[in-house]
């Protein structure tokens, strides 16, 4: 429907001020190789289709009935696999759906959130749909996050970690420091990719999600998915951890919007995807090495790219001139995403895929940048 | 989590005044006569579980890709059996999600919204959840609603038609005249049980739905659900028919927060459920006869039962003690629901089941009114 033909008499002024998310397109057609949603390149779990179909024949009447509105089986799976008690954990129809209540219950206050100027472009429209006062923090000159330029009084902070669409890691020492430093604020860390990170070398310890703080920082609130790591993004599942209070805030908050967000087969499939430990551990594993060897060949290519800890790379082509190669990609149906917004619009944001959409990919950058106009520096 | 216990401290005020709506119990255990939620007795069309059964099978890699975010093809199939525009049809994670949405979209105006003081229960809440200002107008005596009473300026009117817990409906004359007196008003009619209406003998049509007023009025809104009639309210799907721009002011606000609210498993399942037609029509005809001899039984055993167009029935022991019967047939393994509120604490609603469920039902009441302490009238 077209800006000049809506009437928008009847609605309220909110709904007239928003400025709604735009998802990366989901073009169908054959032979694409899609690297521009963050979709997980290998299927989920066998054992989710086998949960699911179990549902389907074996409780064929299952489906009349309401499902268990709090989800209790998956968050009972959720807590033993993150040694959590099941008051820390709240479930959503995706980690939208979590992220859009988390803004509900805790950032309607004076004091501000605070959030990176690059991050997920969420953050912002949430601020809107829900009248919270958002304040941007600017990344530093390397995109990393300086936790001294959030030292002013605030409701919140929100932070992606790995940050999007970046791709950098902020250490748990330092969102620690967050959280101590503003006791009165809720931290959240939005830790959609975080399977996909590794702590650096020189790091004190080998764990990287906040998930560990949970019980020692009670102000801390970690959100997860279901869409990256588990390969799940059809399923829409999403889950925060965090105090049993600021749970129950989440809790109340959905009960007050919507009682069943999770369908039953949502419920098995993910319950599923938890269980199966040994599939999950290896293929974010197999993904962690595909994107070692795209960094590599990328910047055999000459591209600038940021060390990434999760399931895309963020990439720089030397002349900077990544409008145009995303064009180019796409003339040959690679679709990668590009931001055309300030700082960040010299980079390609990749989804690490299989190996032979990475060969794809690579071998039509080379024969771009061989051309005379994607060579010029 | 007890009430003494949760700390609030990083709540924000909104979150601390919720008033969570309180779905009905969802008991697990054998045997039990599960009459209190309004659930179909019986299981969702057969191509429901083909359709999900075929994603899961011949497009294994479809769940790790995100699922449309407008639902195309739902909304296609709903467009075409409901004969509207695609443009006219909105989907979303149950009815609730829809009204909840509906509420943030048309009512946060100064104007009041007005709905009958008798009604779903999960309005008010919403009123809550949004900050949107509801008057209630009272039902008539005999829990009809008279469109004149309605006859003050407000942002708009939502009606659930057939009402609930009443099960009375509301004549198309009669939310004709209501969109016409409020032309600037959003006029939502609430049809989560209207497949189970039938038009009075004395109506001029046989048509009871408000879908055909849709390009009639370009002010009211109708919502419908998967949840009831088609069987599937484990799957989470609901629905809104309106104006073009009514149903794009619902998407711009689901975008700004949950872009897709509904997976790959529930649109597939909806779809299939939508285009067996002859499964729905027999489905619900089947209720419509069992809700009939249901009413026949517990009129013979006395109690005065309203005239029902939804797959329950409202119906007054001749005692009134409707707490009582409630609880004693709980004990007996029978869950119906009980509202302890003024003017229908005397009544009770109960779900129609299958034909032996009823038996059962009927049995335990016969016993229950020959003992003394339930006769009394």
């Amino acid at each position: 429907m077209s800006e000049t033909k809506i009437d928008t008499r009847l609605w309220s002024s909110k709904a007239r001020n928003l400025s709604p998310y735009v998802p990366g397109e989901q073009p169908q057609h054959d032979n694409l190789c899609k690297l521009n949603t963050n979709e997980n390149p290998f299927p989920p779990s066998p054992k989710v289709g086998e949960a699911i179909a179990k549902v389907l024949t074996q409780q064929a009447q299952e489906l009349r009935l309401y499902p268990a509105p709090e989800s209790n089986d998956l968050r009972a799976a959720l807590a033993q696999a993150y040694d959590l008690d099941v008051s820390q954990v709240f479930v959503g129809n995706g980690s939208d759906e979590v992220l859009a209540l988390i803004f509900a219950s805790f950032f309607l206050k004076e004091r501000p959130l605070l959030s990176p100027d690059i991050g997920y472009s969420f953050y912002p429209v949430y601020a809107q749909t829900f009248g919270v006062h958002l304040v941007k923090i600017p990344l530093e000159e390397d995109f990393s996050i300086d936790p001294d330029a959030y030292r002013q009084p605030c409701s919140g902070i929100i932070i992606a970690n790995p940050n999007a669409p970046t791709g950098l890691l902020l250490s748990l020492a330092d969102i620690r420091k967050l959280a101590s430093e503003h006791s009165n604020a809720v931290i959240v860390i939005d830790e959609a990719y975080i399977d996909f990170a590794q702590a650096d070398a020189d790091s004190t310890g080998s764990q990287v999600s906040a998930v560990s703080l949970i019980n020692e920082c009670d102000n801390v609130i970690v959100t997860q998915t279901f869409s990256k790591s588990r390969s799940l993004a059809g399923l829409r599942v999403g889950m925060a951890f965090g105090s049993a209070s600021l749970i129950e805030a989440l809790t109340r908050m959905k009960n007050s919007f919507n009682s069943y967000p999770l369908d039953k087969l949502a419920q098995a499939g993910a319950t599923a995807s938890v269980l199966d430990v040994d599939y999950f551990e290896q293929t974010r594993q197999q993904v962690i090495d595909l994107r070692t060897s795209l960094t590599e060949e990328l910047t055999a290519l000459g591209y600038k790219v940021l060390p990434s800890h999760a399931n895309f790379i963020f990439a720089r082509p030397k002349d900077g001139n990544a409008s145009a190669v995303a064009s180019a990609l796409r003339d040959q149906g690679i679709i990668v995403r590009h931001f055309d917004k300030p700082r960040i619009n010299e980079y390609l944001r990749i989804t690490v895929g299989t190996a032979e959409q990475h060969e794809r990919l690579i071998d039509t950058l080379k024969e771009l940048h061989t051309e005379t106009s994607m060579t010029a520096d």
